[in-house]
């Protein structure tokens, strides 16, 4: 099963894309989690021992060279558009706690007309991983959709927009399902988060009548006090994971193509 | 005065840039107000009639081609480093209760190799807008410094790093601190927003013993409500507008280039 995350910064896609990886794992699944947000630190939230020492694959100079021919920053130089990346998976992920993870770093804005060796290597990578490997791919991407194209829009079984009970995110919700449909991925979802009352869920189902809900995931104090005492945010708040939980069986029950469980 | 607002998504930019955009016009000076995040929305915080009709300068490929020689996606094609823009402010600004504002979409993360004729044109721009003009401009960015540059770094009068009590957003604080000294950038400064209690705001200072804070913005549900209601949000919170306006007090004390009251 391949599911990408992505919704307006600050909204909880980390989050959800931690605790989903989390689920599926404990479920059995083998599951590859990829940080495809510059900004966000999957790592940290899964609890990887010092994210902070993490290159992502982006940053990796000299095999962005190997693979492709030019290196990063070199002006006007050629570059192959497909290079090799299916052993990529193996080399460049960590594990911890039974989750694979691999770190990205940025895309730069795929789709508009900027060639570059880094978006070459990592959009290849993310077609590898969405076509070709057969386990859970779970990919907390920015505010879009970046990593992906119309070559990668049928592998994508659900792609879940998070939005939170604030206008921004539902606005950025109707971006993102516009770029979806450009590229033909049919498969979108929204999940709300932070979700403090009945009156935000509201806000939410009359905001995006279109869109089919996933679940909604309550406002919890206790993930900002673990946030703020650094303690692991995955087991701080039982009644995310039980929404979380939810949202597992959602996503499998409407999986047309089960993943094989390992 | 040149102010550039960058921080993690969700914590607040927009609203500070808005907030900080109202209180100099309303002071007397002449404000160009820059929406560089494709993901956030000035034009709408600002109270801009349609923002949704708005073109970023990224997306305007007729202009792009005039003023570079090249169109946006043509592969390899050579396009001027240095287009004219001077009359792009004039041209391409839109007013409203004395504030002009220029959306410019998204620049491609400059410095790492990523050329294109959209780059190029919105990197010009900034450049111009931050050395040539003589106005007070505030720039609301994503979370990164992707505008700015060597030849800009002295030119930012206060870089501020929007900040809200998680431990993410501190984590994005010393990423974009980085990345300004890296430029030579020196004139960097936190915002607290979304504060809660003192907790909150001890976390904050204890995370951040190095940075200057210029203040603390209290959370008020006033905000959300308005939010939802639609309703517009520079006036809903009285006690937010009084903090922003002592975060106003405080820059211009600090600043040592005074910008001419119009």
């Amino acid at each position: 099963m391949k599911i990408a995350v992505s919704g307006k910064g600050g909204v909880g896609k980390t989050l959800l894309a931690s605790l989903l990886s989390k689920t599926f794992a404990e479920s059995g699944y083998s599951v590859l989690a990829i940080d495809a947000d510059p900004d966000a630190n999957l790592a940290a939230t899964l609890g990887f021992p010092h994210p902070e020492k993490i290159t992502p694959l982006s940053e990796m100079s000299a095999l962005i060279q190997e693979r492709t021919g030019a290196r990063p920053g070199q002006a006007g130089a050629y570059f192959k558009l497909n290079p090799k990346v299916d052993d990529l998976p193996e080399k460049y992920c960590l594990e911890h706690n039974g989750i694979r993870l691999m770190v990205m770093g940025r895309i730069k804005n795929g789709g508009s007309g900027c060639y570059c060796p880094e978006n070459s290597l990592l959009r290849a990578l993310a077609t590898h991983l969405l076509l070709a490997r057969d386990e859970v791919i779970i990919l907390d991407m920015e505010a879009g959709i970046e990593h992906l194209g119309r070559a990668t829009a049928n592998a994508v079984d659900k792609l879940i927009v998070v939005v939170e009970p604030g206008r921004r995110s539902i606005e950025t919700a109707y971006r993102i399902s516009k770029l979806a449909q450009d590229i033909g991925l049919q498969n979108i979802a929204v999940v709300g988060n932070k979700v403090r009352s009945q009156q935000d869920r509201e806000f939410l189902i009359s905001n995006l009548p279109e869109f089919q809900f996933l679940g909604f995931i309550p406002f919890d104090q206790a993930i900002v006090d673990a946030d703020q005492a650094n303690r692991p945010l995955l087991e701080s708040s039982q009644q995310i994971i039980a929404e979380v939980r939810n949202i597992y069986k959602a996503l499998l029950s409407t999986d047309q193509t089960p993943t094989k469980i390992s």
